[in-house]
């Protein structure tokens, strides 16, 4: 029965719902081996699915676990995912942001594994800050604040915990099906009533071209429409890293600085798009008065309270986060213009400065990282410097010049 | 890097030897886990591989174990392969036949799972038949009567029965390039110098249409010239069962009645070509003399005799097989002809009777299986017998007819 159902989708049968918690349900009892799911999922893979499958896999996901109901909190509770990217500090400036003009954010986050990095690490780089919340206490903090970053407690889609894993060891991650029912399946059991979704395309993206972010985009349309929750995505660039730094206490820092306003970029951009969209769901407004609001919030202060007014309340004090006292400046030895700066090479580096994990077990040193004088665009002169390596430990240092691209 | 390879795979991209030794080479140090070789497996079979990717498997997979040399043998040893099937017994008719034409057959052959029997199970039940055989046994033996069936007591192609055996519970059998390769690897380690290959076509066989069966023979083919070695592939029908018997005393006593010309049927005609087949090649001659001498051999006895020595030379006494005293005859309840006789069911129903196995550990009941009184275009009345069962075991038999179809 197990095999037959892999021969199926080995040659590009549909699966019914009865064949597929047969299956996946029997994975997370252990009846399926992950020898076997793990060739069932090659085969969803290159084989893809119907609309239907891809329904009634997120279905059998989201069942897998526990599902949040925030329906006592007053509100649209607009939740927003990013399929992750290098240098990616947005939740941490969005958040505060929207809670700030009363639409309620309840987040739940992940932590990081490869070169991406985890809000949820950034976030504990702040000395006392606290993730690890029971579901009383976050909402006992949306009412009291309007927001709450939490990591996940709550046993939320254990399916895809499971299969993620496994999907991260065995060529499996490139599936729109498998990307889509992966994301949808943990928002929707997290109870939001709203979706934001950041698709993120390029060199330190998951998804290399638009295409397949349009793809994914109109799918998890098609799977909240199924629950009746309104999700919205954007397509946004990832050649480049986000922002100005990369690195745990050094993207606290940055985010201090764009939500104080004293940081102005291209991140800073990204942030108002996707606070002012879901400002503009969650509370039923234009997109265009809802950037009004945002904009209004950053300059006024009022953001930057409400980060303060969550970071204390989560246990977090700003002003003991230390950055490595080993700072190594990498200077231009060519004039020209920033054509590119390779996300993933800087992503790999911070992991081998030990900013990120090679394996679950292994521990962040929130000190280190990168910081960039020089975004892309920007002119430089022979001499000047790039950016500046923060690094405690032992290594032989790449050629981080060559990471980026002068013309 | 392992990843990366599955990746590629995944693709459709093709993988230089070096990157297919890096991951099989991998996984049978236990580098690459049993869930990554399902996941690249599952690749191969919907992606394909070219000809210089197989010839390439292949040779990592001979190079994976011993490789035996019998140069010292005088003749051209020509070894047989079937596809396998339901009630195959052709080995033991065979061998006899092309060894008393002069033709040496040093025969490794293995065990049965599912609902194929091996021949090594077969021969087993001939009380004190011995098929543990060392080299040297095997050399002399062949040296003293021309032909020996030894089970696989080297260490021939490991790498095909770790993977043989991941294949068959992940949904990844029926792939031509991982057949051929694992035929393939088997036989040239076996250290033949020519190989006749008999491929099954058939609901009882692992090929379910001629096609296939077209692309496997001349990929063979191409990998024995790969190696010096002539190849001959035959096609042949498997949607019927073989022979009047299934079960293993039951087939050593068909194979008697062949030999002896007690028999006569399509199993027969079968026996004739392969037997033709093998001596042509061995001898070096036409397949129309061939046939003359392979006829001329069971006519006069010569190949029963031989028959005889290689049974008594492994220590086996023919007399001493038993049969299971409880007989069960199957009549038919309609008139007609049989259009045809399921070899998947019966072949299934063997295993319930105890005549095969369904995991490696099971222990096989010699004495039971189903011989057929009637054949496919044979006529029928009603009340006659078509078939009785041999069974040991207190089950609940399924309803046998409906398994033969009389129209």
């Amino acid at each position: 029965m197990i095999v037959d159902i892999i021969n199926k989708k080995r040659l590009g049968q549909i699966l019914s719902k009865e064949e597929l918690e047969f299956f996946f349900n029997g994975y997370l009892e252990g009846k399926v081996t992950d020898y076997q799911m793990s060739s069932m999922l090659m085969a969803i893979c290159i084989k893809n699915m119907t609309e239907r499958e891809i329904f009634d896999l997120c279905d059998i996901f989201i069942k897998s676990g526990e599902i949040l109901d925030f329906s006592d909190i007053e509100g649209i509770k607009v939740d927003k995912h990013s399929t992750g990217g290098v240098g990616d500090k947005t939740t941490m400036i969005i958040a505060p942001i929207v809670a700030s003009l009363g639409v309620p954010v309840v987040k739940m986050s992940g932590r990081g594994l490869g070169f991406t990095g985890g809000t949820i690490d950034k976030l504990e780089s702040i000395p006392g800050f606290r993730t690890d919340l029971s579901i009383d206490e976050i909402k006992q903090q949306v009412k009291e604040i309007g927001m709450v970053v939490a990591g996940q407690t709550a046993n939320l889609a254990p399916m895809d915990k499971k299969i993620y894993a496994l999907r991260d060891v065995t060529g499996t991650v490139e599936s729109i099906p498998l990307i889509a029912t992966s994301i949808m399946s943990k928002k929707i059991a997290s109870g939001a009533d709203k979706i934001l979704i950041d698709i993120k395309v390029g060199k330190g993206a998951l998804l290399k071209n638009e295409k397949d972010a349009r793809k994914l985009s109109e799918l998890m349309q098609k799977i909240g429409k199924e629950y009746n929750k309104e999700v919205r995505c954007l397509i946004t660039n990832m050649d480049n890293p986000l922002g100005t730094s990369i690195g745990n206490t050094l993207e606290v820092v940055e985010a201090i600085n764009i939500l104080t306003g004293k940081e102005k970029n291209s991140l800073t951009d990204l942030c108002i798009e996707l606070a002012s969209n879901m400002v503009s769901m969650g509370k039923n407004i234009s997109i265009e008065e809802a950037e009004e609001r945002v904009k209004g919030s950053i300059y006024s202060g009022l953001a930057y309270q409400k980060f303060l007014d969550f970071v204390k309340h989560q246990g977090g004090i700003i002003n003991n986060m230390k950055l490595s006292p080993n700072k190594y400046d990498i200077n231009a030895t060519k004039a020209g213009v920033i054509e590119s700066i390779d996300a993933l090479e800087f992503g790999k580096l911070s992991v081998t400065l030990g900013a990120g994990r090679i394996n679950k077990e292994d521990i962040i040193d929130p000190s280190v990282g990168i910081v960039f004088d020089k975004l892309v665009g920007d002119k430089v002169e022979i001499g000047e410097k790039l950016c500046t390596i923060y690094n405690n430990r032992e290594i032989q240092l790449p050629d981080i010049e060559s990471f980026i691209k002068i013309s």
